[in-house]
């Protein structure tokens, strides 16, 4: 596949033809996009001020506008804004972080260990999204024989999150690296709700304009091109 | 909690003061949070005019550039045009429909066979997003203690093609009402593919101005202020 099409799928201009009345104007669709693709998982570029409590209002917003399955509407945010409990998060972090490095060796371990991987002490908020998965009982519309659409749900309450968080000029950065058992115990969670997502919350004073793990080679965009198959999965 | 407290999440004014130098203009964040208040799961407002290849492209492209743990990008598209498979797929979603309205007893077993519940034929395309847990190995960079990463990255690539399609003036319904062996049967999706949505789209000519379960009295939407937690997990 060449560059040619992969870029045909990334750059088509915006002003070309569509057919809905329903769209938005070019400049609001384009807001919309440069939401999309100047939103970066961020480690380490927050800076210490705390959120403005109507853009934290705003952007908690936009998460419960997310779908949710049967709109059950599962999810709950934990904010957490005291150092002594993000310094636990943290030592939890390291810990499981020298574990996962075990699995890299020569060059791609001294990558990995020289990545910033969380940006827990240096954001002012961190938010823990869980998933009730019993919220409205134990089954219910559209989750009866794929349950795991309660938590796909919260999901997409991140990604809402993470994208009005980039409007508003502030960053966010997914931490998945920890045991889920210390978590648990850190923040008190429940047995019966599940921890979803950690995230790290700030204003940030720069943004790298390509995803960081790409900037500091550890991987590369795939050709999108490549990803999309018709009528069917095509064996490769 | 009071529907003022509701509100004061929901409608902040977007001039509300703001600190980042990266944060959008007004008119761009209105834009964005546009597109996260007015998305829809879309079910019977499809036209059946074949979406614009431009758009098609931007919105696979919107999706592409979600966030995915360790940059593997395990998503694949199969885009189903073909009113066969459709069918098909269609005939899935009957035979679980039914199975799912078992649970259900009276008046709400009655509204529950009143809704409608998917697009599957009435939109021109679908689109079968998956996931490749393996795309990288088997464990790698943000999920070697937490695996389900992989799947949440193919959720955040969902939602952003959702607003990206909103912004189009696209509809989308996710379908999630189905027996995942038939619909692997169906797309020959092998076996270390795991299937995440199973997406209908289509232009429309009308959205509702509320989730559509909202509407049609299934569910409410709760009280965003009483989601909210502090520090950690406070009992209720």
């Amino acid at each position: 596949m060449t560059q040619n099409a992969v870029s045909a799928y990334r750059e088509v201009p915006l002003n070309s033809a569509h057919k809905s009345t329903l769209a938005f104007s070019d400049d609001e669709r384009a807001a919309v996009y440069r939401a999309i693709e100047t939103r970066r998982d961020v480690r380490d570029q927050f800076l210490p001020m705390p959120i403005n409590q109507d853009v934290l209002a705003r952007i908690l917003g936009a998460a419960h506008a997310a779908p949710s399955v049967g709109f059950m509407q599962p999810w709950n945010f934990v904010l957490i804004e005291s150092l002594e409990q993000r310094q636990r998060v943290q030592k939890a972090f390291k810990m499981a972080q020298a574990e996962e490095g075990l699995q890299f060796e020569g060059e791609r371990k001294q990558l990995y260990q020289n990545l910033k991987l969380e940006g827990i002490t240096k954001a002012p908020l961190n938010i823990c999204i869980t998933c009730d998965p019993n919220r409205n009982g134990k089954t219910g519309l559209g989750r009866t024989h794929n349950p795991q659409m309660s938590q796909y749900s919260v999901v997409c309450a991140v990604q809402n999150l993470w994208l009005a968080a980039r409007a508003e000029g502030v960053g966010v950065g997914w931490v998945s690296i920890y045991h889920e058992d210390r978590m648990r115990e850190i923040l008190n969670i429940p047995s019966g709700i599940e921890i979803i997502a950690y995230l790290c919350v700030g204003y940030v004073d720069e943004l790298y304009s390509e995803p960081e793990l790409q900037k500091k080679g550890w991987g590369k965009r795939l050709a999108l091109d490549e990803l999309i198959m018709h009528e069917k999965w095509e064996q490769e």
